[in-house]
């Protein structure tokens, strides 16, 4: 079903991003599934490069955020299968590549939260943490993390 | 009670800052309430903004980082409707917008911490990471994110 | 056992590093031990400091991260007496100094994640985010929080 959602925006989940390096993508403890930081990764490579207030335009790393959602789901779905045990969407942690004098990481995280919402609806209603960095892995522009709540 | 001493020391539950974005601002799961990062807004207005080391003094930063605790205690207070409820404050993150060379974060989410003690004594006991970053939402000084066990 | 482990790499569990501050270093809440954010101190000193893709070169940044892991199990000792009580290494999150232009963050922090890997196998593996910050307490070149279920 939520696959189907997912189908519907126009959008697939991806494969699974592997991670860069020692560590896993994913993992439930109790009810709660924590990700690692996802980058917008499309089949491995990284289509956006750059800091939002420089290199990437607003529309870019809007869209860069909702790769990194999707790539979110991507990971968790690798730990339960099935997207629709998702109960609720807890958090977001959105860190932002951030050119000196960018103040506008809510709207770009919005890219994120906004397609979550779509997806999940009243279960994809989260808490979120939008800031700021000076230098993100592979100079990406947005790192995502997420926590959801399973059945 | 928790509302009674926040009062002794001269200041009150603000009305929960509306979130910037497509989010909400606190969330329960299981007897855990996560918050959303809070900025020192009053009444909705940033009466802070700038660079801990350039525009904004330590102590202007440490009455900052008492606003956001002040909003944690509002948007999670929209959660549990009672803050007496609030068994354990269990962390804090503290991102402090720091001008280059500026390496006092302790100090200045202290003004966080410190106000978390005197209100909730034993039970105010919490971690805490305090990082700088070189950029925030609207400009803020800083963004704080809570996350509590109630009872 | 798993200090004789550590024991094994030439390694030690410091003394618990002294807050900074108004926190506590970690917390237990249901099955989760919380860090605070853990600087590379030894002895309470800070023999690294700086940023990575400066002052600090890549094989220093990754042995201060390897502190960093120590310092943060050190303090969850300080909750639990004994390591063997972690089930589980749940997240790293890991806070990068970073002069502009360093984008190699993932691996300065897997100094920390092989660490814990080989101190922890199969319970060491965990989830991580890595991001470069413009200036952290003190100038230490790495912050590290760590989450761990315990039995």
């Amino acid at each position: 079903m939520i696959e189907d959602k997912i189908e519907e925006l126009g959008l697939k989940i991806p494969d699974a991003p592997k991670p860069l390096a020692a560590y896993i993508p994913a993992l439930i403890v109790d009810k709660l599934i924590f990700t690692s930081g996802q980058l917008p990764l499309e089949k491995g490579i990284l289509n956006f490069k750059g800091k939002l207030g420089a290199e990437i335009s607003d529309e870019e790393g809007r869209k860069a955020a909702e790769i990194c959602a999707l790539n979110c789901l991507s990971v968790i779905k690798g730990v339960v299968d099935d997207l629709d045990r998702i109960e609720q969407v807890v958090k977001l942690t959105v860190f932002i590549n951030s050119a000196n004098g960018f103040i506008g990481q809510p709207k770009i995280a919005n890219g994120a939260s906004e397609l979550i919402g779509k997806i999940f609806g009243e279960k994809g209603k989260h808490v979120r943490s939008a800031v700021g960095v000076n230098e993100l892995p592979l100079n990406s522009p947005i790192e995502i993390e997420m926590i959801v709540r399973v059945k």
